[in-house]
């Protein structure tokens, strides 16, 4: 039988509900924060070894029932002509890239060639694994992608990514075409190097209107979605929109299997509006793992029967902050194995 | 007859839409750059006739149907106790107010004593519109003000307001319960002076679940509004959440006249969920004055339509970017008189 990760990913019964942490490799780890103290987090990324290592760190700490490929969302970039530095303050990308030059000069990288560390730490990572519990890979979604290589880092308004989205839409178009080439022969190439799962982050899908998140970043990730259909016939893809709530009725049309829930929104209401035919995944604000444990626990228990225990995979809205206490950690994911237990 | 502005605050028929824009005195104008080429920003704030004369410059220059003091959601923090400079970037508070000891030593000012020149700003501005316009006074929410006194200025994920929130309730609702007091005597004062209507901005509301929007950022705005239905009957009242798509049932119990709606969410859907007792206040993006004068026009266009001409102010969805060309400004301010009219 597949695992119970798998099994929620296609809405299929499980004895209890599956859980993993976006960012569940990372700073809140003391065994993570060993091994950066060796390495910068760009050489951990490129090293199969080092990317192995700390993959497996949270599933040996608290059985989660998924890994996640240690990478980032901004890998990518490099390979296609950008430069980026990842200084603990976030992303910072040396020249942004916002005139159609700049767009046309990028370079559509061949995985194999030009990310072979990340597809080398999948064939490590699984047979680390050696079976305990799927892997999934990752890429930043397209319009996420596009706010960092046109920001040149993080951002408070995104004026810059409007003024391309809005004042230039075919360069931003093609920038967008671009980037979600990219993304899809990446993951495609991550599948066949052994992923079983993949997701796509939209962490900033969710700065535009309904109107334009149809036009930009949903668009975009069904051209993702639908190349990995062709290419790899049955692995189940997440599509995760941090910001979701305004868009329920398109998020539903994605063609992901699973759709991430950041914690804005009460699961149950999302639920309703896309319907059953797809799983979901989340939704614990990542800030309430600072509360106590028994709290941790109501919350938990709160998500859980929202959610019902159909096609739900449990997970933060966003990533695991770095601050966390590693035993509220460890809270979450004994309550969500308790609790959940039928 | 009322002006324009003030009878869609309290749904009654008007021959057109009423249109302001968020931080409408502000970086984008030349008028307001020569001023602030001589002012710091605090200084501006702080001097009536140089927050008078900006306040009045888009009035001048657009027709808008409100004007808004000039003055910041962070002004009322230095009188508390907490230190802030306005420098380019986005402000930044020198010691940020993280446990009890800090919260118990702030201060709830008293306006007409602490806060005197955005009080005689106001005397001054009604006496410049000379009943041309109305004027709208504003503070920021009680969570908002706590995310900039906690966090020490903007943040990404909020880490520090949500170890308060979720870590030491009790200190943070002691930290709220200040800061709606000291919110709700700054907007009775700004009523007393001389503004028409008020406007409560929780810029930073959005970043909660659900069931914590009720419990912090929902909870101290009512306890604001309250105050100010007691002590300024007959005042019109905004509230603004940014982000608001994912509360909008919790929203609709605001009490407020007014609900501003960003630009992520359909305006026609809020309207659906919170039904016919309230005005609406939004929602264009202000990323869309980017966009050519056709297509601020067609959007202008989509947003009339979806609110209907009752009980709506046409606004952008947050405060004016600074990049903005003045001319698309005039696009849209066009846009909504001639498309609106009836």
């Amino acid at each position: 039988m597949d695992h119970l990760f798998l099994r929620a990913c296609r809405r299929q019964p499980v004895p209890r509900t599956p859980i993993w942490m976006m960012r569940q490799a990372g700073r809140y780890l003391p065994a993570y924060r060993a091994v950066r103290a060796k390495a910068s987090f760009l050489e951990m990324c490129r090293t199969p070894e080092l990317a192995c290592e700390v993959t497996l760190q949270p599933i040996d700490e608290y059985g989660f029932d998924a890994a996640i490929l240690f990478s980032d969302i901004l890998i990518t970039l490099p390979a296609m002509g950008i430069d980026v530095a990842f200084p603990e303050a976030g992303p910072k990308i040396g020249t942004p890239v916002r005139d159609s030059a700049a767009i046309a000069a990028l370079h559509v990288p061949d995985p194999e060639a030009e990310l072979p560390y990340s597809l080398e730490a999948i064939r490590q990572i699984k047979k680390g694994l050696a079976g305990r519990v799927p892997l999934i890979g990752f890429a930043g979604a397209p319009l996420t992608m596009l706010t960092y290589a046109v920001e040149g880092g993080g951002s408070k308004d995104y004026a810059h990514t409007k003024k391309l989205l809005y004042g230039a839409p075919k360069d931003a178009h093609a920038l967008l075409d671009k980037l979600a080439r990219t993304c899809a022969l990446f993951l495609e190439a991550q599948v066949k190097a052994g992923a079983d799962c993949v997701q796509i982050f939209d962490s900033w899908g969710g700065i535009v209107s309904p109107g334009d998140f149809r036009e930009y970043p949903l668009r975009y990730a069904k051209q993702v979605i639908a190349h990995l259909r062709t290419t790899c016939p049955g692995t189940p893809i997440i599509y995760f929109v941090n910001g979701c709530a305004p868009y329920l009725d398109d998020y539903a049309s994605s063609g992901a299997d699973v759709l991430g829930v950041d914690w804005r929104v009460g699961i149950d209401e999302v639920r309703r509006r896309v319907g059953d035919g797809v799983a979901l995944q989340g939704n614990l604000d990542p800030g309430a793992l600072f509360a106590p444990p028994a709290e941790i626990r109501a919350r938990v228990a709160d998500i859980l029967a929202r959610a019902g225990n159909l096609g739900h995979i449990f997970n933060l809205g966003h990533g695991v902050l770095p601050e966390t206490n590693p035993e509220h950690v460890r809270a979450m994911v004994t309550a969500v194995r308790e609790l959940s237990a039928t």
